[in-house]
């Protein structure tokens, strides 16, 4: 641990002697429930120097550990070296929950602090409940920050733009009204949001507050009688503001929302999603609070028209930026290029950002090599970033914000001929995308139940991945959003018609290669029988899959028309917008497949 | 409502006032939660005259009102015609639950009454916290059942009677030193145990107290400084008493529990699980209750080796006895017989009862003919009975007690030359019963992730059912088991070997037919990889299937293949038990269907 991190830890402690704190928890987490932090809130980070992006820190007068998960123990482990700070297995057996932890190392009377503003209402509760089990009290007003990091970042300053309503296809005024009624069908009259994509989908407003999520550090009280967006001042302009107010919505400083709440009438009846509201929030709003489900998420998930079309656009461009990255990559190896990881995430940004309405990337390229796509979460740096060679298999998860949509899409390629082996783990990937993405099911069907689809080809050969196999998507918003996922995990959340989802199984041969494909698909209207409304997936994402990876005779001929028809479709739709080398790449890679005699 | 049901209303009414309960509810419910009721504890099906297996009243002082679900709603409306009992439509939307109800028609300050005797602890905590939120008090001491039902039948006398360890496979004693482990795994000491076949298990007991499920009405203290059976002494000979002193267990009357669990000392940490134990008895434990969950229901369910050789067994005699009936029932059918859907259930239980180590009926047998089929829950009664013509389909689901072991099984059956849709309709069923029988998956599965498995191919037709696709099945006990079950509902609770559970997907048409292929299947060991453990299924069920029901144009021949295997398997076990016109029968019904070219 360096000079200055030691100087911090010495500061906390004083500060928890002061309280009367005997152990701390500082989490991966905002007020504002967000899956990416802007580096305001990276309290943990900068106290462990641990940059995954799960984990949390305990600290006690005179321990410090650290809880992440499997995708971090390696990574975790050689960034803690040397700093004292004990790394504890999230996931094994052998390891306690930071409340079990606490039970076990705190006595009865001794005090455990929280920001209640970084914590979700019900891990609080959680916690709460457990530490009082065994007499241990909970300060969730232990908020030092500011006293401990003096160079701490100030919360983002960009600027507040508006999202034009020919992408968004909807009026702030229309959405707020649908979320109003939605409120009153609670049981509530207001509602506060904290979620940082729900409040710039309700609003039609962007930002680029967090890397590759365009939202707005901002809080949202919604009422009947008007608005008010929180929300540093300096980030709205005078055309913005006068935009707010048309849409019936007021402004106050971001740091005034606490006594905004104080200030509520005890008759406020204020619907809350406390999975989404820190408890600091739902602590201020107090009896005012009316514990609900988010009023935004489903609306937000399922896209209007001019949302889709816009997407559907995006799709075109982005799959045109895919072909020509592809092209050029290949080409660049077989050249014999010093060509390496990092170069792949380089070609990729430099073709996205020549489209027309590109923002950003959706996330950070994930170029994993051989045995780096065996990573879930590997992202090149200059430590581990590999040489890809005329052999083996790239994996290329990448996505961009595009004004008219977000796109993320994972393409696995041979990089040489590929081996018997390589190609039957590919093609069992590709039977369960193909499996899911043509299945039809009906109306109330969660993504739990359809998860197994996707595995099972896998599953018979014992074979496995695990993570989820779809996360929704937002548009020109997070690359992760729910309330719908694909997952073994249950989350109840039906798959609607207009919600975007992916379609990402995968294998992972650890030291060997990695693979994964993805498509974002659509759920929409099958047909209606005397059985009910029955939905599919209309497939969104336009790229070839590597046709050299395909094991036809591991494959249905269904199957192989399944993926003939599908790259018709894809050279049908990006033909138009490629040329020369590109092109002929393009029409190389979606050839029909033979069919099976 | 007949003068006898009007006095017990008014009588019911009279007992309102007394204790000032504007509101009472007499759900269909039991001290043990359990499924099937003995007469005893009807009182719903006595003061309403509905006899539905589902289904709450409520009684205020001037209305009546019976929640029963979509199965019912015939029935319901025929058998309450009259009463003036109002029926209320559970499951359609403007239906309001019994709370909801009661919220809106309750004033604040007025007073429901339960017996909490006969409600989980979870339902009536659940009913509590949502009456006192609109300032409704809930008084979970009001049983009047006594006082108001002069002819109540007594509870259940039969004799218990040991089952035999040959049988049982472990010893009730060496079973009470596990679950006490498990107790101690849970934080806590002792177990109290309400559910009936939990305690026939755990201690290698069996009665014949309630229809269909050989349990004994009683309750079980178990601890470590030994175990209480609360029992009626009159059903407990001496070689019984004998039997349950050598395996620790003292018995004391059924009627002293409640003095028994007041009178334990305070100290004492007794593990319930609320969802199998009623509000009166967690009341009774008050802080002496560690609220966990059962230390019996996964032991249950996972078949000890003795147990599954027993249960290979009856099946093996079981499908003997299948074969003959169905033989049997389509020869008199094509003879010209005045045969009826009553007859068949007589074939079956002729045969049955035939076979060495049967003890009863698993459940009555649901033999629907043509639109019969359709009716999920249908059995034929006086009214009802069709005559079986040499057309169309006949649903048969049917099973059997065995001393070594219980049966569940349903097979659909051509009476005639079947059409090409009731050949489709069946396929498509038969396409997903074989799905579901050939997955592998993972340690950890549950039943709610493979259970569109067996629905896919008839949701790529716009077809669904709404029952379950599996559930578990005792040993020699209940025919409905859990924790695991196979269903679109989410059931956490893991696939584990040794347990059985049923693969039984379906489809009806209403007005036209039903079709159910169901076999019971064992979870085994499939293998293990560098992913994990996997596990697969084991059919048990031995019995085929109808031939003339195939459109093998629609199968794989993968499917046609698992077909021609399991025919064979049934072949061989049951030959040796068959002869003449009975084992002609079972050759010709498991000849190979050809494969597709």
């Amino acid at each position: 641990m360096n000079d200055n991190a030691k100087a911090r830890f010495a500061e906390l402690r004083v500060q928890m002697k002061q309280a009367g704190v005997s152990a701390v928890i500082i989490p991966q987490g905002d007020p504002h429930m967000s899956e990416y932090l802007s580096s305001h809130w990276q309290a943990r980070r900068m106290l462990s120097g641990f940059t995954g992006s799960a984990g949390d820190l305990v600290v006690t007068l005179d321990e410090a550990l650290l809880w992440t998960d499997s995708r971090y123990f390696l990574q975790a482990t050689s960034q803690l070296a040397g700093t004292g700070i004990k790394l504890m297995k999230d996931g094994l057996p052998e390891t306690p929950s930071i409340a079990g932890w606490l039970c076990d190392n705190l006595r009865a009377g001794e005090k455990a602090g929280i920001d209640g503003m970084v914590f979700s209402t019900g891990a609080k509760e959680d916690l709460e409940m457990k530490l009082n089990a065994h007499g241990i009290v909970l300060d969730a007003e232990f908020d030092v920050l500011d006293a401990i990091w003096p160079e701490r970042p100030e919360l983002p300053k960009g600027k507040v733009f508006v999202h034009d309503i020919k992408y968004a296809g909807k009026s702030a005024k229309d959405k707020i009204a649908a979320v109003l009624e939605n409120v009153k069908g609670q049981s509530a009259r207001e509602t506060f949001i904290s979620a940082l994509d729900e409040i710039a989908w309700l609003l039609n407003i962007r930002s680029n507050d967090v890397n590759y999520n365009p939202v707005v550090t901002a809080f949202l009280y919604v009422s009947p009688a008007g608005s008010t967006l929180f929300v540093d001042p300096d980030k709205i302009d005078a055309d913005v503001k006068a935009y707010l107010d048309g849409e019936g919505v007021a402004t106050a400083p971001y740091s005034t929302v606490a006594d905004y709440l104080r200030g509520l009438p005890e008759s406020a009846k204020v619907l809350v999603d406390v999975s989404r509201t820190c408890a600091g929030i739902t602590a201020l709003l107090g009896k005012r609070a009316v514990r609900g489900t988010s009023p935004v998420a489903i609306a937000k998930a399922c896209k209007n028209d001019v949302q889709l079309a816009g997407v559907r656009a995006a799709m075109q461009r982005d799959g045109v930026a895919m072909v020509r990255s592809l092209c050029e990559i290949q080409a660049r190896v077989k050249a014999g290029e010093d060509f390496t990881e990092m170069d792949v995430a380089d070609v990729l940004r430099k073709y996205r950002s020549q489209s027309p309405l590109f923002f950003d990337e959706s996330f950070g390229t994930i170029a994993g090599y051989e045995s780096h796509g065996a990573i879930v979460h590997y992202e090149a740096d200059r430590d581990s970033n590999a040489k890809v060679e005329v052999r083996g298999l790239l994996l290329i998860d990448s996505g961009a914000q595009y004004l008219d949509g977000t796109t993320d899409i994972t393409r696995t390629i041979a990089m040489g001929e590929p081996t018997a082996e390589e190609k039957r783990d590919f093609t069992l990937v590709m039977k369960g995308h193909i499996a899911l993405g043509s299945m039809i099911f009906p109306q109330g069907t969660c993504g739990t139940q359809l998860d197994a689809i996707a595995r099972q080809y896998l599953w018979k050969e014992g074979l496995s991945y695990l993570h989820g196999t779809g996360h929704g998507v937002g548009h020109f918003l997070n690359v992760h959003e729910g309330p719908q996922s694909i997952r073994l995990n249950y989350v109840p959340a039906p798959l609607t018609p207009g919600m975007i989802t992916s379609n990402e199984p995968g294998l992972y041969r650890e030291g060997i290669h990695g693979i994964r494909c993805e498509n974002l698909v659509l759920t929409v209207d099958a047909m209606e029988t005397e059985f009910g409304r029955f939905y599919k997936f209309e497939t969104l994402t336009l790229c070839p899959f590597d046709l050299s990876l395909f094991d036809t005779s591991l494959m249905t001929n269904q199957e192989i028309e399944w993926i003939n028809e599908y790259h018709a479709r894809v050279r049908e739709a990006l033909a138009p917008g490629l040329e020369g080398r590109d092109l002929e790449w393009l029409d190389n890679n979606t050839q029909p497949l033979p069919l099976n005699k």
